[in-house]
């Protein structure tokens, strides 16, 4: 019996007590994040699924589960012997959500979702393709309420204040700006539900969900007024005054909703539908006009500030530092002493937690050895983790939350002997990953374009990875943040993000092979000015990421002479920059790895 | 004085006697197509300017011209002297169109446009911000009615139709298709404007416009009628019979409007916004729901048959020979006979007007010698052309309409002593071209991502092409079409679209030094299956263009051992496609122009 068969045949007899057809859960909370807190763990809960993103469907005699590329394995795995169907989303042949759900929904059917959960882009689709074909939508019923008797509670737990030489502008500065940038736009108010939004601009951070430092909160935002909804038990005296000093008025996080309904809220209220509630819009578009846009934050967030930058170099240097000295040690135990994925990443987390500022994980290391490293997000348990023998390879993808920025780094290691194919692959990830880090690119570009530096050589194989190439990443805030990214395809319906200096993004190209093995190369990258001239400004990328990469996994044959050229360039920052901090063994070995490719196979 | 002196003083008058404050023209016919016939050169015949992109802002003290980069040289010596300002189109600090309007219109003044001569989109926006500053509009008014007193006749030119075995389809399965296609949107009727989707449609083809084998006409297609509009002296007694075969009702052109205006059009009718004119759009909403997309004509058109690829490809051959042939003539008489733009241009025009099938030019030869090549759309004339002479570059673009496809090419020759900035330029050009020609993708992948391949070899250098990399290509049609195109931004509110086998694409990268040289190298590119595998559905490119690329215009240093892999690879495949036609000094010269780079330095 598998864990969800109680917890969906027990929503089905809610559904039925309340006419309802079809139960439409999405695995987010009432901010739209990527990963919530364990109150709004629902998917899961229902599901047995961990996956971040998830849409769980649950019809009176159907249930149905999409999910991306990062989880397909591991979703099959932990769907084994439920009855709940995996739809592998944007596969050939899987219908989307809507699809879906146009095709079961009939006339006189009710199809239900949560619309405090529910993003307003989103959920206005669901009820056009309800109306379309006669269904009604309630949007009032929370699905796990009557089920899920054992439901933590609301996380909450106290919020601080960064100082300003590390976010290097004041919460005054940054609202002058977003009301200039919503009045701009003709906007009188802007209602945000964003948590890393509200928390950047108030440098506020919070400890609600998992390796994410942010509160549960919501802001309403006029010319002259500020509402804050949070939690009380999470603010103190220290920061219920500074509150007061900047104008921002506190209120209590669970009646944000009552109060919308009582605001004399008027005119025009900007609001991004990809991240405001239809319960929120519902309420808002009674008052006032909706604007939608994307949060003005949103981009203002994203382009780094010099204080925060000068910060993000110094953490994302000390920050490589013990990843590397992890890799020295791997090094010296691989074949010797045993390891397991839990032993190395309790390690790894181990060095992290000694530099100073650190907060903690900025998620939860992924510690995957051979066949483990096929799941793009796979998570080793003290139950569930394999040893790490001396042969193929060991994927370490892991980030630390610190007082000076949010780390995220990917490296593969060469445990031993490996295949022809699995060099082959291995390299090609490498001159992917090289390729898109050396790319030089008029301003105006957008993630779409920069995407073919690291797919093509990979393309050109016929190989593929099914995960986007490059994200955003906070300050002391979400490793996931946009709106640049990189990825191959537009996602319908948002414009693309064009890249500014200041834009720190991920580079990670990956080849995964089912049963196998997997390997990716993760190095963060930060946007910097090139040069300008008649065709105008050109960017290029700099390295925030200094650790090597391993040459044992280099087939020469399939590179050029370019690729070792940008491979020898990169080591010889990698040594230049971490070759300070070491000494004794530790730097005999970083001297070796970091070698120049012809040199380090003739020693 | 500047021709436009006069005619937009009288113009003004016009406007003054109309209360127009403001007359906004573009460079269009009534079909928005790209290039018009003369009737509809009417900015041309205000500016005198002679690009094909433009628009026409005049006002009663002002005059602006907007041109994209391709004309901004031709365009700047074409107004020097007038009173009009040109606006580049895309240079940071020149407003777009309607940012311009936005900021000069005030309440209470009137802004003109001809509604038969603008789409949809884009007067719908017009119409927007005119109200937004509580100005209003006129669309009734033609500008060059009253004006332009010696205005050519609108275009007449007999139609024909071509055989199932060039069109590979009958109009009759083509009809059935698209009643599908809009059926399958909910539509009950498709009204068309643009002349090459109308002239697909019907396997008809005519000469109405300069070098584009259609015929003037719009289409209103029903679930079981399809009413023709078309200039009653263009069809004769066998075209109107094979109308009334395939259940095709013909209708006088000049009575659209009226026929629309009576017509039983009900429900729902799709049209494509880009496509269709604000009269007929104004008419047509009165009647009926307008549904707003692409033509379902478009995808149809641009993924060609098999009949017409195996015609494509043989075509293509003949053309590449015959410039071949031009090739060498000119390396024979470079430095020995006097040769000017014109004559050279001449003597490719008389070759490809041997060939079996040949209709006419594609387009008008651009024969550009030295810095007129810096001008991407560079027209040489009698009066005003360059003598060509043994040194630098010589560009020749061209291409031809035969009874089995349009062709197009574009090759850099180098003329005698080339400095090593030219060598350096040309030979990325070089790789930029066979970078994208042996690109690998996924299916799903759009023209901004493959840009990638063409532009990144030269962003490297800090260098840029200020036009697109690739379009579209008709079949014995116009020789841009869509929905393809491999450029890197995209045009704000269209989907990009994703290349399919069976489509074809220019790959055309190029660098323009102004006042000094140009250079592109443009091959045609048919997009054929690759491999299909666990990661998907493979596509590659497979050249129709089999032209030698100037071994003496390349600088190896700046290529890696793949680039001249590559180059050697295309050239291997010229000499073997186009040797058989080749014998005697042709066939020597030929030998020698495709040998493998470093057989040909030793030689």
């Amino acid at each position: 019996m598998h864990v969800s068969d109680d917890r969906i045949a027990r929503l089905r007899k809610f559904m039925a007590d309340n006419g309802i057809d079809c139960f439409l859960i999405p695995s987010t909370d009432f901010h739209s994040s990527e990963y919530v807190g364990d109150f709004f763990k629902v998917t899961e809960y229902f599901s047995g699924c961990t996956s971040d993103n998830v849409d769980l469907v649950i019809g009176m005699e159907t249930a149905e589960l999409w999910t991306d590329g990062r989880y397909f394995i591991s979703a099959a795995a932990e769907l084994s012997g439920s009855a709940i169907h995996l739809m592998r989303s944007g596969t050939p042949g899987v219908p989307t959500v809507e699809a879906y759900l146009a095709e079961s929904l009939c006339s006189g059917m009710v199809l239900a979702f949560d619309g405090r959960c529910m993003n307003l882009t989103k959920g206005r689709r669901y009820e056009r393709l309800a109306e379309r074909v006669g269904a009604s939508v309630r949007i009032d019923l929370d699905p796990a309420r009557a089920v899920w008797t054992d439901r933590p509670a609301l996380p909450s737990h106290p919020v601080y204040t960064i100082s300003e030489d590390l976010a290097g502008k004041t919460a005054e500065e940054k609202i002058r700006e977003i009301r200039s940038a919503f009045s701009k736009k003709g906007c009188d108010w802007l209602f945000l539900s964003k948590l890393d939004d509200i928390c950047w601009t108030l440098n506020m951070r919070g400890d609600d969900i998992q390796c994410n430092p942010v509160a549960l909160c919501h802001a309403l935002i006029g010319k002259e007024s500020f509402h804050l909804f949070i939690q009380s038990s999470e603010t103190d005296a220290g920061f219920r005054s500074y509150a007061e000093k900047i104008g921002v008025t506190l209120c209590e996080y669970s009646e944000v909703f009552g109060f919308l309904e009582k605001a004399s809220v008027k005119g025009k209220i900007l609001v991004d539908p990809k991240h405001i509630s239809v319960r929120v819009a519902d309420i808002l578009k009674e008052k006032a006009e909706l604007v939608c846009a994307a949060n003005p934050t949103e981009l203002m967030k994203a382009v780094k500030n010099p204080v925060e930058m000068q910060n993000i170099y110094q953490t994302y240097l000390l920050d490589s530092v013990e990843l590397c000295r992890f890799l020295f040690r791997f090094s010296e135990k691989i074949g010797k002493e045993t390891m397991t994925e839990m032993t190395a990443a309790g390690e790894l987390d181990a060095l992290r937690a000694q530099i100073p500022g650190f907060i903690g994980l900025s998620f939860p290391t992924i510690s995957a050895y051979g066949s483990n490293a096929a799941m793009a997000h796979y998570s080793a348990t003290e139950d569930n983790c394999a040893e790490i023998r001396p042969e193929g390879f060991y994927l370490v993808d892991s980030g630390g939350q610190y007082l000076g920025g949010t780390t995220d780094v990917t490296r593969t290691i060469v445990c031993g002997p490996l295949t022809d194919r699995q060099k082959r692959d291995f390299t090609l990830v490498v001159i992917a990953n090289l390729n898109l880090l050396n790319a030089r690119f008029l301003h105006g570009t957008t993630g779409i374009l920069l995407d073919a530096c690291a797919r093509m050589p990979l393309w050109e194989h016929a190989v593929n990875y099914d995960h986007g190439t490059g994200h955003g990443i906070g300050y002391i805030l979400n490793v996931h943040e946009g709106p640049q990214s990189i990825r191959w395809k537009s996602v319908p319906g948002q414009a693309d993000a064009v890249f500014e200096a200041g834009m720190i993004v991920s580079d990670e190209p990956g080849i995964y092979i089912e049963n196998e093995y997997g390997i990716r190369t993760e190095t963060i990258l930060m946007t910097v000015p090139y040069t300008e001239n008649e065709y105008g400004r050109f960017l290029r990328f700099e390295p925030l990421t200094w650790v090597p990469i391993d040459l044992r996994g280099i087939d020469p044959s399939v590179m050029q002479p370019r690729d070792i050229e940008r491979l020898d360039a990169y080591h010889a920052g990698v040594y230049e920059k971490i070759s300070p901090f070491f000494s004794g063994a530790e730097l005999a070995w970083l001297r070796k790895v970091t070698l120049p490719y012809r040199e380090y196979c003739s020693c």
